[in-house]
């Protein structure tokens, strides 16, 4: 390899200052934009190589963002990642992601990273259990965090997410529309605000019916695929069984209705099955799940969209964006006899 | 928040040298580990956050890897990537995710940034079409490169993944035993290695069973679940339709699964599916899915491993390290007119 180029090479090269170069390459807008383009193809041409470290200590500006949720291998959290993916590319920043799965300890050590790095700001799905203070500690060190999926009463910053309790109340009040009276809830914990808003819409839309809320009906703890198909036998072993389960999210749905199916029942023909999220696979899984679009495209963006109005110095703001869910009706809600046609899809 | 502290604040609480200090907080060798301790014990109590750009431009080690495969939401990626995670999480290594989409500008995009940033190493699952010059780049400048689940010819680096044609060729042998004669292959592409390799291992074992190779029965293209599920009708559409597929992945032969149910023909019954790769999911499926074990977990932790000694001073190599795969036969391979049983699964 040549010998490192330098910023006065560059410079010299086109007769320009160091310091025009270096805020051009930083892509300043004090410098005419055709400027800037004539140095960056300049700087590409001889193999410079913008140290971002170095840049970072004047202007305390590392370009990094840290993500940090419970599970990216959860598609819910994979399909928010990607817009908020796409926000921060166009904004030119990098992000360093990091699962917590619930460990406060984990997530703990991120945050102290992203201090130690520099790191212009957190977008944070909170571990179960965070403390408001957790969040103050990266507020008071110049780390704006934005907060998606669950909330942290306290915390002094806003966060995006889908209007749980309401969109849990509207997959229950089709099921009851279907003729349902016993529908149970597999899947969430009290722990999680995700988890006890979703408890809520669904004994929301019981009561709002006149139908009893059966506390042995709700089968806490499935969150994953797996622990949705572990739940078939618990369900199936309830005392007086429902014939209609609607689920904490689309996961425990998929992996419920793989162990439903090993066990004999077919569903969608002897038991309704809904999920939560409306993940990609909802619509081509078999049969069709019925679910709740949750808006995971426009959490990302709109979370990102804030951390980074942030980094310009927006000010924090102690609020909850909610997004409104959507109804998604398909074949796993309906029984061969109710009376109505599930959708052709 | 109270004012900031120094090295120096702890240094004198302690009565030790800042140099002292600053090495403990380094985890270097040269301060006896009580005293690190001790050192770390005060640090936390004090508040002092470590400044690891300013030390990383002091020591060249910043603590990042980067990490950057097509697309972290396939379970595949996803089980690779939980064991790097183990392995860089007990070495105290943050690292930087990115996905490619097979995008070689997004992948050079990432390879800049780590550049920029002084990053200590790169786990790369290379896209489509990398030449060898990209990974030259980065180990010029100081960026040691360890590659997973695809291999670069004349990269100079060691590649960890799954013997591919081997694994494919135990599955398809496993369908001819079964009384298969007309075998399909769905997904994967000539462009990435493992798609060449998975592709050889099927012609192997066809030939070797004295079968042809009918071109028309390769559905190139679909990797993930959805263009697995939509291959469906393609497979349908095939002239002199064989009764077993192979798919190129789990996740194909998944969405396959799924579109040929769809379609009304039961996997398993009606026509037999095997995947590639034995994700978690496949034993929980319906049917339960025979599949091969592609070491996801060694090859991440083998990957980690071989690129923390890059780190430590250990020469580049290049070489591929095959793990071996392992068949996993379950239900959904066996038809009901074939005379063995299916595993009770």
């Amino acid at each position: 390899m040549a010998q490192k180029v330098k910023l006065s090479t560059i410079a010299e090269a086109l007769g320009l200052s160091t310091a025009t170069v270096s805020l051009a390459l930083r892509d300043s807008p004090l410098v005419a934009e055709a400027t800037r383009e004539r140095i960056k193809e300049e700087a590409r041409q001889s193999g410079y190589i913008y140290n971002r470290r170095a840049a970072s200590l004047r202007t305390s500006k590392s370009g990094i963002v840290g993500v940090c949720v419970h599970d990216i291998m959860n598609p819910f959290y994979g399909e928010i990642l990607k817009s908020i993916e796409d926000e921060l590319d166009r904004h030119r920043q990098t992000f360093i992601l990091c699962n917590h799965y619930d460990d406060l300890a984990k997530q703990r050590a991120f945050l102290d990273t992203l201090l130690q790095l520099g790191a212009d700001g957190l977008i944070l799905s909170p571990a179960i259990g965070t403390p408001a203070s957790d969040i103050h500690l990266a507020e008071t060190n110049d780390l704006p965090v934005t907060l998606i999926a669950r909330t942290v009463e306290g915390s002094g910053v806003t966060s995006f997410r889908g209007d749980d309790t309401y969109g849990m109340s509207l997959v229950v009040r089709h099921l009851i529309e279907e003729g349902h009276r016993k529908i149970a809830l597999i899947g969430g914990t009290e722990q999680t605000s995700t988890g006890r808003d979703r408890q809520r819409g669904y004994q929301n839309a019981l009561e709002e019916a006149g139908l009893p809320v059966r506390p042995e009906w709700w089968i806490k703890g499935p969150r994953s695929r797996h622990s949705g198909f572990d739940a078939a036998s618990a369900f199936l072993d309830l005392p007086d069984r429902p014939d209609a389960v609607v689920c904490f999210s689309d996961l425990v749905a998929l992996g419920l209705m793989y162990g439903l199916s090993r066990a004999g029942l077919r569903p969608g023909v002897d038991i309704a099955v809904c999920g939560y999220d409306d993940i990609d696979e909802a619509a081509i899984a078999m049969p069709p799940l019925t679910t709740v679009s949750n808006g995971q495209s426009e959490v990302g963006h709109r979370a990102a969209g804030a951390l980074l109005a942030r980094l310009s110095g927006a000010p924090a703001v102690e609020q909850v964006e909610l997004i409104k869910p959507e109804l998604r009706i398909r074949r796993s809600s309906f029984l061969k006899h109710t009376g109505s046609e599930p959708p052709q899809s």
